[in-house]
């Protein structure tokens, strides 16, 4: 009883009741639409199984941006266009090979190289390996413990967070600047331990970042699989002076030219105030990117797709981008915001997944006070699709550097239990991405998507 | 602002503040035990991969049953026993194979039998095929139409529904009763479409009833891919006087002793007061049961592991179930109400996880008002843990013919997107189970357990 007047009170305040049945029809119809009549999943069937991993620079993001392109002029879109963005071209070579040397014995382990990382020379690393738990453990030590090793990186992933990239986020360091803080002690190379919860023998790739560091001083850098670091801890332990092996022959091209790919709907009352949705279109290269970020770019043309479909004419300008080189530059993020302040385009809303293609749970937000607490008084109508996650909170890297007067940011949070078992790996594969799950998350994005146009931002 | 005085006043009616503090500190102690120290992966580990699937009546149900019990006694409970339970005995027998004859050409398709299923004739059945999408529809035909022939149930779960027991719900009842009813008006066999939203070539097995038909009016009955029932129905569109053919030599052998399987750790304040948890050990025999009801298994096992880690001594007494033969009878729940009836024993509670090792959502609840409320009340402690669901509705086939003076019934409500890509086929396996997921579910189930156990219910 006490609860149902609590509820009563809280309906009372925020909704105006007429609204709200023309808005949960709406929301109806955007799931419905999703459910029964939606594209994503045989786009990014077709993004992940024939044209596959989408690394800057590589034929295949060129194929994924001819693909999105002639994709959205099939939808009616009132224009679609490419942006020119120069992104980097590292490419990783021959497959990576690594073994520990213990008492003359070689037990191989499976590394992959990290993006951007320089290549071992020729005949391979062999150095002495010293492991630390972290950054800050490893400068202690300081230069005289570290010069001519190999440094091991072993802090793993906790496993008490809830949600998952907080986890993520307390251990991604030793892979993003590991080698860059490594080298300044002198080491030779860094083996990095795979940001991924599960133990398994999949090693996950992901940026390392040199810094400022003169190119000369830059040394290998590599992720190890969870299982293979816990043997190689457990190895040391009992014999600190064993030699790693490892050898990688990854390297970095000159820049290329690439794009971000972008299709609109004019708004019908505000054609100036823009609204953008997005996900990015480049991948890692070890599995085919279907959750990283495949899913991501399928789901926001499905906005259009859905909004098309339903004959909705937005007030705003609504534009899908589908940015470039997320995962080793940001370059296409960086151009986007680039271009909309030389235009003074005037966004209003950005919205991003790039989370996987998981269960929808609700919405991540960059928003002032006014604009978090009119978003969350929306929440009821999201109850009967089971989104019920509505913070504040990062929001995505490729509308990171987007800027305006006014702007209201958005990620979506699917479920992030998964998430870490196949990012940056070979198992992030279209198989692993749920059809249903893919098309939820897409009706989820339409939906705050029609709601912020209608109602506007404060 | 105005969100922020609802919420306080909410919380403000609700909640005690020191209780609150107590019960935060206990879930979070409850789940980072389950996500760093819990045995619930290893278990269904062992359940999955050395025993395999389990169906009732099997040797490997047999062994399931030693081991569960073995792996409950290493806990140190109070008291670990076995429940003797005479179950039914179906054997699959050969794999089954089945074809469209369309003008000559054979066509094969995947199928399997149903659970319950007579054999056809040892060489196989071939009749002239009709296509249905219910019962109701096969009934306005009527045994003229249907007479001789093999009926092809083929109404597919509606996608639209968010969760998917709901479109399971809209369609089993032509596995369940379709042969029973097909048979009534002469049929000679069903095919059913199986129970599965994906399309793919994985038949999904089930059990049918054949209610009170004589037992030489009894058709056989299987199951066929999604796939392929979208193609039986296109070629059926072309030609609608193909025949079928299918072939399965299932049979029913007398009925087995088995048990379930029950352990226990005494209340200190009330131990007549019973609180039970469980999933069921049996499964069908496609996969290893994973899933259905692996899962539910190693949870309810490890709500005790994690009590007894955390020191925690329950006023209740605390009873793990697992109930055999869910799938095809339900003798394991009927026995354990019934020995609870002649007992005397007073139940208050039960708890049951039969929706899959997916991340869990909430919970279901069969309840009267004040103690639904009284459960709802607690929604803000699980805040932190995403569970937000506190529904009234189905709870458990398990612990369905419990009764009780005053019983509060509660089920386990995992996210069900992915349920029915798994759910009786081969690929409701241990690798499609997550690790977290499986725990967070299993602290979820502590959690609700401890607060009952704590505040009792009214």
């Amino acid at each position: 009883m006490r609860i149902s007047i609590v509820l009563m009170l809280f309906l009372l305040i925020n909704f105006s009741t007429t609204a709200q049945t023309d808005d949960e029809k709406m929301l109806r119809n955007i799931y419905d639409e999703a459910l029964i009549n939606s594209k994503c999943y045989d786009w990014l069937d077709y993004l992940s199984n024939t044209i596959g991993s989408r690394l800057s620079g590589s034929k295949s993001a060129e194929k994924a941006v001819n693909y999105t392109k002639s994709e959205l002029e099939k939808l009616g879109l009132d224009r679609v266009f490419l942006q020119e963005v120069m992104v980097p071209h590292w490419v990783r070579g021959e497959k990576e090979y690594a073994y520990i040397e213990n008492k003359g014995k070689k037990i191989e382990v499976p590394i992959c190289a990290l993006g951007s990382s320089i290549a071992t020379p020729k005949q391979g690393l062999k150095a002495s390996i010293i492991e630390v738990l972290g950054i800050d453990e490893m400068i202690a030590l300081g230069s005289e413990k570290i010069k001519g090793k190999i440094v091991f990186f072993n802090r793993p992933m906790t496993p008490i967070h809830i949600e998952t990239f907080k986890a993520y986020g307390g251990c991604v360091d030793q892979r993003s600047s590991g080698a860059r803080e490594a080298a300044k002690l002198g080491a030779v190379g860094v083996v990095v331990r795979s940001m991924n919860l599960r133990l398994d023998d999949l090693p996950h790739t992901g940026n390392t970042n040199y810094g400022d560091l003169p190119e000369d001083k830059y040394i290998p850098a590599a992720a190890i699989s969870t299982n293979a670091a816990n043997l190689l801890s457990a190895v040391l332990k009992e014999n600190p002076n064993l030699n790693f092996y490892f050898k990688q022959s990854c390297e970095t091209l000159p820049d290329v030219l690439s794009y971000n790919v972008v299709g609109e709907i004019k708004g019908t009352e505000n054609p100036d105030k823009i609204m953008v949705v997005g996900g990015h279109l480049d991948s890692w290269d070890l599995g085919d990117g279907s959750h990283d970020d495949g899913a991501g770019v399928v789901q926001s043309m499905e906005i259009l797709s859905i909004f098309k479909s339903l004959g909705y004419k937005p007030k705003n300008t609504i534009r899908v981008v589908l940015f470039m080189n997320e995962e080793n530059g940001n370059r296409g993020g960086r151009k986007y915001a680039e271009l909309a302040t030389n235009n003074n385009e005037n966004h209003i809303f950005a919205l991003e997944s790039d989370a996987g293609g998981f269960s929808p749970r609700g919405f991540s937000m960059e928003a002032d006070e006014a604009n978090f607490i009119k978003i969350t008084n929306w929440k009821p109508l999201f109850e009967p699709y089971l989104i019920h996650r509505f913070v504040k909170g990062f929001t995505g890297v490729d509308i990171g550097p987007l800027q305006s007067k006014h702007i209201v940011k958005v990620g979506l949070q699917p479920d992030s239990q998964r998430y870490f078992d196949y990012h940056h790996a070979a198992n992030d594969t279209f198989d692993a991405v749920n059809k249903r799950e893919l098309e939820l998350g897409a009706a989820t994005m339409a939906s705050i998507m029609y709601l912020v146009d209608k109602y506007g931002i404060d």
